[in-house]
């Protein structure tokens, strides 16, 4: 990853206000999400919720039973747009994510994905050999039209309520899926491939990178304000394989990324869920935010590479996480004292307008349970607006 | 855990070359793990795998035939002996490992334990409501006689060839089963526990604390001369709660062992699967030898908790682990290539047998598939003597 030495255009810039006005969609009202991932400072932590859109509200429900299936939703313009709006009505949220899967990619190179009604993914082809492999190929961007249709009208619907995140899986994540050809406990056959053929592994992982470029600029250009990287299963590798198979390929996508788009910088973000002890090897990505899963402490990774206030380097990362989301089956007397608590590890906010500094995007540590009662993501939200702006008075 | 402060008795001590004979055992032919979990020095770093009489053994699964089912092989004192010696007999391991399971235990509590053939452990009564944890007790060990006769058995069938590890699941994994009543992948009704009702989960944890070092201590008094706490869901817990919920209960366990039985001291090992983070707090743990998942760098670990060359303090820690198990499914070329960069990874070992010092246990990051190739395991056993070796000559 010798590239990682060249400093990025956007290093030393300022995210734009609002932004000039693109294709004629609306300008930014609430761009706290944005700031804070430039390291710049907001009046309270910007919160969204991973899988923010999902079975755990009923309005969810609704409109996916009249979708039929989960592709059916996700391929359905107005359906998707729908949906991805659904928890903003219901919650001040700071940012919207775009309602889709990470294996809308792989479903394009020919795999055949499906779901099962109450199963997890699966794919007709797995790709388990060398043929396999050699039969891979960036797929043609237009098989993957409805996903940048959606894009754009959601943030049409969005009116500039808040910014639109676009999102790809990792190429390794992709890669567990395509060769296990669905979930895992073990990913015994993608790690056996990695172990006994590693040239074929890379040979997957370097198209998969260069599809998800592809798939994460055609999505900035259809209107995401900002991106992100989910690496879901970059934690379940050995120390040195991570680095090898999953942080080099995604660090390979960051650097094909579109910096900017209609004049307005475009933050991008890396989750890899239980990466927490490669942080420094993460803050080496040319990206602006990490996501944390729980078992990472906020304070210690905002140590690790979150930068001191005025410090304008790449590796200074904005932070995201990183609630365990089984603290929202707790009553809401008990989620509030779980997010004062974790507020307070992030340590002081920064409140200067003119300078960067670590700044924390709240979110949970993982996707947000189908089981999870709707009226205490209500308690989540107010108490992390409450408890965010009570630590900004205290500075 | 105020009592971490306190000095044990035998944190300056030196392990026995052999030990007095403890009834009529045999002493000690190969005591290389032994030293290694004291940090002295050895020839060749010593090795064991974790499940290493499993089902990947075509004697075994010829043993549990015979037995019926996994309880009547965990129960019945001969097949115990067998399939405890099984591996010992293909592969040059430095230490044999009782054979049963964690959920003994909680199945001597009365939540009644079954394995359905081909599915994961099921407790016919789970601890889900108040007056289900207020029923809980420290169980009667004379229900647990069959494991303390197992132990027996197998150190007199053993003829101190290798030393003899006892083990438990650690109070908080036992928690997770015992709420769950089986197998989980989002651990959902023990955190909404833990979140819920603290109190509740404080109290099932003090009574699997007693309850586990009850246990143990009953397998050192049979002639275990080893034991290592399995804290193997640790790392599902947010941090804070693991300190709260797991270590701190994994130290109550350790406080009441017995240091020493019939003359010989007993090192304690702690694994926490996904515990990396965590290493400096279970550094404090009243143990020696921690063990380590595919995850951790094992020279980062030695540097963070490893201690140096002459460094006899209690939180210098032997380190266990930590091959991926997956490696096993590559060709022996390949795996030779794994263990050298393993061994490697770790730095020069001590050789002075005058002086304590880091000192590495080679074994797997988590338990053996059952669908690892057995000559796999001997390539893997080769090349782990060889390169150990090698290593103690370049020093």
């Amino acid at each position: 990853m010798s590239n990682l030495a060249i400093t990025p255009p956007h290093a030393t810039s300022q995210a734009q206000p609002a932004g000039p006005a693109d294709k004629g969609y609306a300008a930014l009202r609430n761009d706290s999400f944005i700031k804070a991932c430039w390291r710049q400072a907001t009046d309270h932590t910007p919160m969204w919720l991973m899988r923010q859109a999902g079975r755990y509200l009923p309005e969810y429900c609704a409109t996916r039973a009249k979708a039929g299936s989960f592709m059916g939703l996700a391929t359905n313009v107005d359906f998707a747009t729908e949906v991805t709006l659904q928890p903003l009505e219901r919650y001040a949220l700071d940012a919207a994510i775009l309602f889709s899967d990470i294996l809308t990619v792989p479903d394009a190179m020919g795999l055949g994905l499906s779901f099962a009604q109450g199963e997890g993914p699966k794919f007709a082809t797995p790709v388990r050999d060398e043929a396999a492999v050699a039969a891979l190929a960036v797929p043609d961007m237009a098989k993957l039209q409805y996903v940048f249709d959606a894009v754009s009208s959601i943030r049409r619907a969005l009116q500039g309520r808040v910014p639109l995140i676009g999102f790809s899986g990792s190429p390794w994540t992709l890669a567990c899926y395509m060769v296990e050809g669905g979930g895992s406990d073990d990913y015994r056959l993608v790690k056996s491939m990695l172990y006994s053929r590693p040239d074929l592994m890379h040979r997957m992982l370097a198209i998969n990178a260069d599809s998800v470029a592809a798939y994460l600029n055609a999505q900035i250009e259809a209107g995401a304000q900002a991106v992100m990287v989910f690496d879901s299963w970059g934690g379940v590798l050995a120390d040195g394989a991570f680095q090898r198979f999953s942080l080099a390929y995604t660090q390979r996508v960051l650097a094909q990324l579109h910096r900017s788009h209609a004049g307005v910088d475009i933050p991008r973000l890396v989750f890899t869920k239980g990466g927490g002890l490669w942080l420094e090897e993460m803050a080496q990505l040319d990206c602006e935010v990490l996501g944390l899963d729980w078992t990472v402490n906020l304070g210690q990774a905002r140590a690790r590479v979150g930068g001191s206030v005025g410090d304008t380097s790449r590796w200074a990362k904005a932070l995201q996480g990183n609630l365990d989301p089984n603290v929202l089956f707790a009553p809401p007397a008990q989620i509030d004292a779980e997010v004062a608590r974790l507020l307070e590890s992030f340590g002081p906010v920064h409140t200067d307008p003119h300078l960067s500094g670590p700044t924390h995007i709240f979110n949970l540590g993982h996707g947000i349970s189908q089981f999870t009662p709707p009226e205490h993501v209500s308690a989540l939200v107010e108490s992390v607006h409450l408890h965010s702006r009570r630590l900004r008075q205290r500075v």
